[in-house]
């Protein structure tokens, strides 16, 4: 990896940052942020801005320019990456560590007095702008919006905004019609007496209107927004795929509908004046529903008296609770995921000895046999396929340059996942292929004791996730072990690979309760930097639980794991398992057998299902 | 308890509500909020002034009487008290419910257009002020201050403002000097660049000057305020208690001392206009920390540009993590108070199958056997003595119209504790002087494993405390059970016996790390609602732990519990407990017959040295 060379496009872009073709005042500073204008984890090309600016690409990242310096706020899991790729115009400011300055700190220590710091308003979250704005008055300086992306006016190569064709799902897939998931959202509009409501997020409008794209790589989404009144319905959106008979059809655009569920489509690029139009009908007591995460450009579109703002859609947390065809959906994409990585990993346990599989070759070899699956789509991320040190980095993907090669010595650590038409996967297994030593069995045998403690939870309706995140911890906490990231995130139904709002992490605090029909990832890992890591996940669904007393009728919850893949029992020290926690395994493993086993056998993978039934054994204890 | 008539006092009110005298324009709606002006927990009978408008005493309360109406939000644990002690002018406003109006909603929903909503602004935290200051504002009312207190003003009996000699602590109790403490507080007023520190807080007045009191009952504190700059001191106190010679040997008052040391003593009442002449003198860039939870009237004396707000004072944090010194003493308190509770149990154990221990009896015998202990100054909270359903009111305090006779068919709670002079205690026991049923030890022994789980705990430093909540309820979730309050708060060195800015619950997230030498309680419960209460509480300290791996000499850390009580092994259910949780109980059973018999020994207490001996024998399990 060679950094990308940035002296010319800095110089270019503190040109344009002085220019009043482009500013109506000179800024001092120009902030380039990681999202796009829907505050996507995931973007497309075309908003690819701070990778264009600096060159480091990693998911999460700000640069900052100012006249004189440009620096790069990023996480612990990208300080490496982001110090190969950039050149020294760059500091890298590693987010986490005591004595890295904010941004709005750094910005007040570098810039002289009474400065403009420029953002694109359509890039920044309005709760963000909000912090950020208030710092830098209190220090004498101006946030402003700037309204043409300065990074555009000098990227002269910028891909288009992508426009690919959308696929509907049938009511098979989603149990409920757009126009049912219309009145829902009317309903609770109605309950807040909140006759607007603003649609941002990109799976929120592919939720709502039971419509999936590819605009944007691993998320099934579309570019578009959405503004649902209690009589209209606007979808924003560009090209002609609006002229496919198909989503006409799905959409009913050329039926007579009553006029509350007629779909008016306007362009994606006419939200902002649509929305101030909005704003600007307003009758006193009205209010405009709006994300406190969309961006400041449209949160400012509504005058301050009529923002209601929360920090979860009433979408949001629809889209989280699945319902009947949703959960089968990611049944039947679970099990076949489960028959894609049966086949890969008898095909690594033959190949892996050989000394020519590396982990390029592992993670397409994954990315083949689940393409041999029924409606596969694409990958749900990137694959993190690492063998032995590049296992510790907790979001590796091998490049040609860090590519290693598995071997019978190492441990090897594959998290990966895909979009199928009928839902979404996400499954790690660490997995040795020779002899592990007693020192990494012990390591992953506290990993698993964690995933089980998490799955086998039993609690009361209304808990939030991240009261058990440190049931996850417990066994590895007793010997002084640790791992530094959350252990469960929501996992969308044919959408994203993680979506709120709810999780198990000791990070967040403001999740919503869990109840049944959530589907969260379990996936504690262990981390030996420069040595290996240990991640065991499964996604697991929220589902009601029998208990001897059930909180008062409040009712009991607990997990069940949609991911049946075998958990590698050579790697695990049957002795410091209890004996309920061997039960769980042999269990799991039970179930693995029969469902994945009979899919196998139908499929007609005869070796894979003998590996799976070798794989499958039951563990004994000894007492 | 018969209500309170307020009809005539109300109308008082409302008549000062409109008087030019008080108020320059009418208010239309006058908060009582339920602390005094430092914000405590637990306050003098001269500011008692929502139990006086109202007759509702519970310690948590807020009033809001507009022309129309009095309404009264309290929580879960005072619904019952709070409709028995008010009359029908006032509604009771269930918190925790979900159809209760916020006051501010109340507020918009009652009130005429335009209106003031007025309150004393030294009653009013400046977070709680902001927050409802802007909803009112929103609704087109305004929030304004009363400078003069209106209840103060029909309250024609109004206790005067306590005034009590001040105890001096001197190095053997406290380890370090009030000048060390001073200097410690100026150096990190130094890191922050902030040259003015405001103590609003009783209990960190107290910590800081190294002195109590007895202004207000159970925390030994005293009405003073203080205000440290890099080269002054200013206490802020009223009374002759200045004129003691102790005192004013103990503060150096009248010693040649560097000008920096010079306590500058102030009328209590300055404290405003003195704090408004420091804003006034402060050049650029000079900033005063200050509670964000200190009183709006001290918050609003500090432009706002000058204003440096944390949650949690430099003050707090440190008095929070006790040294050497303060240990010792609460371990020697907890000694006492043991020995205490085990006179209080073998007397209770002979007396109840008599039928003639009432709760109340069992209180003062309790409080009696404390007050024979050496240093015993008072106790540290209303003793809840509580038997069969009254154990389920989990802040229970027995009084005429409920005392309950103990006998030998019903659980017995007792939540008690003392201010020694060298330390704080506060703890829980559940007995039962006849044969619980297996019901009732199925419950008691989820409860004492929860007990355990977190009492055990190993966790890596820099752990927050709401992050081991959810060890305590595994154990009961298992079954369908749980109990609704947090597990544990800090607890003070002969100070409040519930101080922050650790704690372990559920509830928190903006606690402070866990640290060596912070001290907090270990008290999860199960109410069964008109049956029975069961709660087993310990103090326990942070101390470090030895872990096998030590999380990469990030440290691990562990609690020693300083509570030495026998838990009560007829309670329990031994065939419930892992062979872990039993030598737990056994190890710890230990320690009590070891610590406590040596001192029940040493003070001749052979009967309770018996009764001790008894219920120390070791638990066996049978495998």
């Amino acid at each position: 990896m060679s950094p990308k060379i940035t002296t010319e496009l800095l110089k270019q872009l503190r040109q344009v940052m002085r220019s009043p073709k482009y500013v109506q005042e000179p800024v001092q500073a120009y902030i380039v942020p990681s999202g796009d204008a829907h505050q996507s984890e995931y973007v497309s090309p075309c908003d690819c801005r701070r990778a264009f600016i600096s060159g480091f690409d990693g998911s999460a990242g700000t640069a900052i320019i100012t006249e004189q310096h440009a620096a790069m706020w990023t996480d612990g899991r990208y300080f490496l990456q982001a110090a190969h790729q950039m050149d020294n115009n760059w500091t890298l400011m590693k987010l986490g560590l005591k004595d890295t300055p904010t941004q709005e700190d750094w910005l007040v220590s570098v810039l002289p007095e009474g400065s403009k710091v420029g953002v694109d308003p359509f890039l920044i979250p309005a709760d963000q702008w909000k912090r950020m704005s208030k710092a830098l008055r209190s220090a004498g300086h101006d946030l402003v919006p700037v309204k043409e992306n300065l990074i555009d006016t000098i990227w002269m190569d910028r891909p288009q905004r992508p426009c690919k064709p959308l696929i509907m799902l049938d009511l098979s897939y989603t149990g409920v019609s757009w126009r049912d998931k219309i009145v829902a959202l009317r309903s609770k509009m109605g309950e807040r007496k909140v006759p607007w409501f603003v649609v941002t997020a990109l799976d929120e409008v592919a939720w709502l209107f039971n419509l999936r794209g590819s605009d944007v790589e691993y998320n099934p989404v579309f570019f578009a927004y959405a503004v649902v009144g209690m009589n209209t319905i606007r979808l924003f959106i560009d090209g002609d795929r609006m002229m496919d008979p198909a989503v006409r059809e799905h959409l009913q655009l050329d039926s007579t509908l009553e006029p509350e569920f007629k779909i008016q489509v306007m362009p994606y690029g006419s939200i902002l004046s649509e929305l101030q139009a909005v704003g600007a009908s307003l009758s006193p007591k009205e209010k405009v529903w709006i994300s406190d995460k969309a961006s400041y450009a449209l949160t400012e579109a509504i005058p301050k008296a009529y923002r209601y703002l929360t920090p979860y859609t009433p979408i949001c947390i629809a889209k989280a609770v699945k319902n009947a065809s949703e959960t089968e959906g990611m049944r039947r994409a679970h099990i076949k995921d489960a028959v894609a990585l049966c086949e890969l990993f008898n095909w690594l346990e033959k190949e892996v000895p050989k000394g020519t599989v590396t982990e390029i070759i592992a993670a397409d070899k994954a990315e083949e046999f689940r393409s041999q699956q029924k409606d596969f789509v694409e990958l749900s991320f990137a694959t993190i396929s690492s063998t032995g040190p590049n296992g510790a980095i907790i979001h590796y993907k091998p490049v040609p340059e860090t590519n290693r090669t598995l071997s019978v010595n190492e441990i090897y650590l594959l998290d990966s996942g895909a979009q199928y038409k009928d839902g979404t996967t996400d499954v790690t297994r660490t997995m040795h292929f020779g002899t592990p030593s007693a020192y990494e069995k012990e390591c992953f045998t506290y990993v698993l004791k964690g995933h089980i403690a998490v799955s086998a939870a039993i609690f009361p309706n209304g808990t939030k996730g991240h009261l058990l995140d440190s049931f996850a911890r417990s066994a590895l906490w007793d010997c002084g072990l640790d791992y530094l990231h959350g252990t469960g995130h929501g996992v969308g139904s044919f959408l994203n690979v993680h979506e709120g709002p709810c999780g198990i992490s000791y990070k967040t605090f403001a999740d919503e309760p869990l109840e049944a029909g959530m589907i969260v990832s379990d996936e504690p890992g262990y981390y030996e930097d420069g040595c290996f890591g240990i991640r065991i996940e499964n996604v697991v669904l929220v589902i009601p639980a029998e208990t001897k007393y059930n909180f008062k009728n409040r009712g009991s919850l607990t997990f069940e794991p949609l991911t049946l893949v075998p958990i590698q029992t050579k790697m695990i020290d049957v002795n410091l398992l209890t004996q309920k926690e061997c039960d769980w395994v042999n269990n799991y493993h039970q179930k693995c057998r029969e469902v994945i086993g009979a899919e196998l056998e139908r499929q007609g993978r005869h070796e894979a299902l003998q590996w799976l039934i070798r794989e499958t054994e039951p563990l004994i204890r000894v007492q």
